[in-house]
């Protein structure tokens, strides 16, 4: 199996902020992604300071996109993303038109979703999917399970390169072994750490150990 | 029937452009709508922009918020947005973390979704949706018809406030006149327009004409 990358999401409220977070923890991660709360609040000036400090990281732009696929992907391509999310529930048009005007989609899924649907992405020339547990479901009380691993293990055998976050901690990671997981997604689990650097660095240690280098 | 509202969205890549084009047909419309496209370029400024030029207008962030509800409108609602979107693919948890922390929540419904998703809805005190015509679609030749038509009629019988929006013209309302629609929002067919305030109180004379004052 790849060694699954470990990415850092940026779900601050001001770029300042956000700046103070990866400081430290970016030159570990592989992927620096400029959360949606992020983008929200500061515009694309979010994405392009991530580009303009780590020219040689993968950068994302999680916009969500779920309509005018291909405005939003031209803009944050311009920005400086590399890859851009759009939401499950957006149409194939969007997708397809989204996909035309940077790197990669990614599709974030959410809520009720098919495998026919998943294979409709895939058709468009979509594989890379972000399996979401929700923040707000954890707060209500959520967990990562078999069901949540067998979805994973689904997509996986599909062709999908599948990014999975949601309340993730390197204690977590040994539900995944076995499964080849292409990217886990963490936020406040490493920047909100005592020691962010530290935290991000036990996520590679662990990947390492379980999946090896 | 009460009159439906008039809604101007503004989808721009720019704030300065968004200005512009809100400037002259802002106070004609009933509802100013911060883009999802004009959000992500310029973040939360766009909403705080609008509210201070258009103090007793509803403004709406279109942010078709996805997930991290509370602290998305929490954002929103500080900068002035008395509405928000979520994505109907987004938690019924996430829908009511964002509910607490601002006006109102809008459904905005895209890809696949059940009548009993909508009750749940309806069930965790959201009562706005937004039956969108995706703009990719449409690009791709997709129109307004009868299935629509039954889908709003649908919601609004469930007991829905239900904005219709997705490529309309003023030449497209009367297909939904005897229909309780709340608000038409209407981008470019406005901001476009060789004259913008008159197609904005063309679309009002024609509202007008079909539902009474």
């Amino acid at each position: 199996m790849t060694k699954p990358n470990l990415q850092v999401a940026l779900d601050n409220n001001t770029l300042a902020s956000a700046l103070a977070d990866v400081r430290e923890v970016g030159p570990i991660v592989d992927i620096v992604e400029a959360g949606t709360i992020l983008i929200l609040q500061e515009g694309d000036q979010a994405v392009k300071a991530l580009r303009a400090l780590f020219p040689n990281k993968t950068v994302i732009a999680d916009t969500k996109c779920a309509d005018a696929g291909g405005t939003v992907a031209k803009n944050m391509a311009d920005a400086g993303a590399d890859w851009m999310t759009c939401i499950c529930s957006a149409t194939i048009p969007t997708m397809k038109a989204a996909a035309k005007e940077i790197g990669e989609i990614q599709v974030e899924l959410y809520g009720n979703w098919t495998k026919e649907d998943a294979q409709s992405w895939l058709d468009a020339g979509i594989s890379q999917a972000i399996y979401h547990q929700s923040r707000d479901a954890l707060l209500s009380g959520g967990s990562w399970g078999e069901k949540d691993l067998n979805k994973v293990k689904t997509l996986v055998d599909m062709g999908f390169r599948v990014s999975v976050t949601g309340g993730l901690k390197p204690e977590v990671l040994p539900l995944f072994k076995g499964v080849n997981v292409y990217t886990f997604i963490a936020g406040r689990a490493i920047t909100q750490a005592a020691d962010p650097a530290a935290a991000a660095q036990q996520f590679q240690d662990e990947i390492v150990r379980i999946w090896g280098k």
